[in-house]
């Protein structure tokens, strides 16, 4: 059944596959009268575009996009939101050799057994190509957050080497290839995943997200808290094995007290937390603190070692997967992960209004 | 907006208030002829139930479900499937102290926020109570799934007490009051427990649910992905602040080769994984291993010990919660997320019907 | 699948049978802080409780309903709102008769080919019975629109009797067992129901619906027009089988500048229009004109007379039926039909405040 | 919020506007493996194109559809299908004159006063020429209906004139500009039509849509029925004033023994209807019988006739609408109407397999 969107309000549903002509996505519940060009979108989908350094797909993709409705005369009019972005650097031939095997850790096996078909040329629909529709999308949602809420990732562990967050500085994120904050940890990552990239191999990261500005109040219990939005976004994108809010798994290990985010008055009379081991979310509502979600993304599936599997014949074969792949795909799902944060809060921002509107 | 439903086909919503009359839930979308009655359910909520050990709230309540639609001589009819549960063991007035006081880590701030109004009794809506309606709709889920669909929860950590996962035995689950699936961890978390009640704190902890028996092919690509719906459905949990399929953040160190699932063929013809990294899930999809989820479960914010935090009126003040509570909610958080997730693939499997029957 | 709630950001989910213990209904996402007790909601559905007059069936219901949870010290909380009705005068045994055959024109057949099954017992779910529900759920939809807006349900046509249009006085609706508008057609009516119900006959009606005060603004293009779903909730109405808006199906034979609604300008400087062919809806949009919808309503299907039909067996038998029934269930259907626009207008009027406040 | 979609499992979300560069339709929830190639969609597409005779308007658009993802080697895969539309003949001058005023009868004013804005365009996103998407997606619906499921539509009455039933003949529908099933009535309407376009004028129409080979069973109670999501559908037509079942809004007048549509064993062991004028639904479910559904279209509000009007500045004014326009837009309504009931038909298929198969 319809399973391509997300969101209640601000809800957008994606189309295309990696070796189609097109990729897109349709905004659906943008308010009107906000200002909206190609300008607005470009610059995130520049970031998370491939063939940017050694360490992502070579694949050269311009990732251009267009908005096809929704606008005129340079505001949003209240209308879907349409856009586009075509296809350029296919090699689908490269994908001929694992037309009729199944790659181990993709989805393969599963989309053959579930649907009894599947569009093997650059994974199809399964292919991170989808996560760039979720990244204009993104940029489109920090339009109705506006300026005061700011959605920011970084990529905080590869492999075994995780940065000193004493060290975070976000102006830094932009300085390297890796979205790091932590600039002593660019070089060993460089190091590292020069290695892995030479070796044909793949390893995993965790990557944070960290939304600043966000108003008290936004989230909806029950079912439709912020933080079961947050970990269903995160955890859709392709490779994520895990989601965390807060201090997340730590909280295993803690006590009540130290749990506690202890609350004062501020000078202005306002509350303050004076910790934020909840990452912004106390009963699936933000509480007007940051929203720190964390997620884990396993090592790219696609890797030039031979690994045993076997094929639609039911043959045992070994497979090795040429192509064009990431060696950390966890990289590059930085600025996805924020588009996600950004779209659930874009949503809870239009359902809050609702409530407090009026009554 | 209406946020206190969970499912798509399989689909239930939840009503009721910690210290209301009752509580109850009502399943639209159970498909009929299922035989069904109130002693399929009774089971279930029993081992959630509260007041059955010292390590657990001594609130006593029967929580005796009432099948009040849906059924007709035994068997489901296809109509909504009604609920309920009455409240019996309410002390309201334990709460007058908190009535006006927001109590660190808890919901009270973020409720008033929102909504200007809470029921402060109890905890109101925002109370642990209200699991006992996803147990009564995880119920009537499993009864969907049938009996080679088996959905186990199981207590794995305690603060930093961990089980040994070589002593991993279902059998013994049933045998202690955590859900501990270790004989030899039950004795070390009696006494760890014990320490931490009498000192008037409490403690996380993290559950795993093991889902087996579950065919290749069910969830939804791109956005209703299987462990996508799994996050969300954990991570709504009350106080859970964490989710990962399979090895989850432990991923981020693994290298592609080694977190390949290789397959090979079984001599009854059919491919088989010879590992499980992915947790059963890929690409979204089902692979037809066992489905693994574990969640974090912050400690119970409710404390005896003497906390920091602001009232109503912008008051700095000191507060201790009096009440009945869990000294680890964890623990009885485990029949309630093999009640979510049985609910996530009774909801998928209904809708993969869809896809394979017919065309 | 789930099939049994009505509405998007104000939505219900209704439950129960004829028959069973109960029914009820939960309704999720109502706003906060707005006054609600039992007493705004008896009196509605006061007026649709059978056993009034001699026009409408026998059956004996207090229908009294219970709020169990959602609101606090007289208020909502902004948390699902449950409220109860017991079933207190069943007669089930009246339907043994009935439990193999299929009466015509009732949704036996239909039930038992879809679900295999079906709760035989006056209707069991497919019962008018479960409209008290939906008045529960305008009476709450109706607190929301508040005092301004005013939905209103007149009875205008019973079989070829029609109301002349010319004497409608809404004051009059309530003073006759017909809501009807025109103290004219009263006597008419009553004369011509008298022997209907002595023939052990059934015939149909037409009620209209008029909802003033409703601001311009309300209903989404292009699939959530105001008029669509006005349209979706009139047709769900047990035996309604046409849904007309403003002129209806007459406008086939206007001319383009006979059905124009010319607009001219007020002394207040806000323009006003000179007629309204279009019952208050451009575009699926409301015009702040009266909204103005009409239903077709089918004889009770359930008659004394004799008819041919058949069998679970598959045997040709007659049928008459037993039972107490209304010999014009579409007079009962004024109050649902106000109802379900009210709930229509409700959840528009939530939907419309993402859009206007703040961008 | 999120408004431009339509169904559940068979779920299609339409963007564009008339004058923007293209308009296209997101179809997500096919299933797979169906064979679907552009040659499938457009000869529905070329049903309702305009320009093809004196009686529709005279913009010339090719309508040439582009399927743009969900296929593979000429089958469906599962995946979202995304069609899209190239808008060509656009003469966006032609309505500078009514940029800033609020035609009769339009949704000029509703959608100014709701989003502050519109493209005024061609109607901008409330132009018929939305119609299109509807096409291509019901084109889709019909396939996975499969051949022994046929939806078709007729226009059977324009202004006062109305088709002799008793000459119903299908093959004619195809022979006539008018999609009219009674021969003798074509002249008639071509005159009458030309009178009325000569006038500048404008008028009604009512089409019938009639499904047939449509198994018992389809349609959800209470709130999904077949019926109510049927009128929802043509309801969110574009002009559409009414829509009726059956014999709809003539039930009125009907006794509940002339209703009854009585049953009797066929020569082949299964029971037939001897009547249908519950227009093949009965409690909302399909009951196997014809699916008979009409609807009102209200006259072209764009005329050249002048009305008396006001603009967005509050001054009256007087306007007469340039432009090319349909004189009687219900004509080019019927492959809508036929599209919105096979969307429908769809839907509930998909829908009713998770409840037979299995349990």
């Amino acid at each position: 059944m319809a399973s391509n969107a997300f969101g209640t309000q601000f809800r957008f549903t994606t189309w295309g596959e990696s070796h189609g002509p097109a990729i897109g996505v349709v905004i659906d519940g943008c308010p009107p009268l906000i200002p909206l060009t190609e300008a607005d979108i470009q610059p995130w989908l520049d970031l998370r575009r491939p063939g940017q350094s050694k360490y992502t797909t070579q694949r050269q993709e311009a990732d251009r996009v267009r908005i096809m409705s929704g606008t005129f005369e340079g505001v949003t009019t209240g209308m879907p939101i349409s856009m586009m972005i075509d296809n350029t650097d296919m090699r689908s031939k490269d994908y001929d050799d694992i037309k009729d095997k199944f790659r181990p850790g993709h989805a393969d096996y599963t989309y053959q057994m579930k649907y009894g078909i599947r569009d093997y040329r650059g994974g199809g629909r399964s292919s991170a190509r989808e996560t760039a529709c979720r990244v204009a999308a993104g940029a489109v949602a920090r339009k109705i957050l506006g300026d005061a809420i700011k959605v920011r990732g970084a990529v905080v562990q590869i492999g075994a080497h995780k940065i000193d967050r004493a060290r975070w500085d976000w102006a830094e994120v932009g300085n390297n290839p890796f979205f790091c904050p932590d600039a002593a940890a660019v070089p060993v990552w460089a190091d590292y995943l020069d290695g892995i990239r030479k070796n044909g191999s793949s390893i995993g990261a965790i990557v944070e997200v960290v939304a600043s500005g966000v108003p008290v109040g936004l989230g909806e219990p029950v079912y439709d808290k912020l933080d079961s939005d947050i970990a269903r976004g995160l955890m859709s994108i392709n490779a994520v094995k895990g989601v965390e809010i807060g201090d997340g798994f730590a909280t295993a290990m803690l006590s009540g007290e130290d749990n506690a985010d202890e609350m004062r008055m501020q000078a202005d009379g306002t509350p303050a937390f004076l910790s934020n081991h909840a990452g912004g979310v106390l009963g699936g509502i933000s509480s007007g603190q940051d929203i720190v979600a964390r997620f884990a993304v396993k090592p790219t599936s696609s890797i030039l070692q031979s690994r045993q599997t076997v094929d639609a014949a039911g043959q045992e074969v070994d497979i090795a997967t040429k192509g064009r792949h990431d060696p950390c795909v966890g990289i590059r799902a930085a600025p996805v992960g924020e588009a996600m944060v950004a779209c659930v809060l874009a949503d809870h921002l239009l359902r809050q209004r609702s409530i407090k509107a009026g009554n």
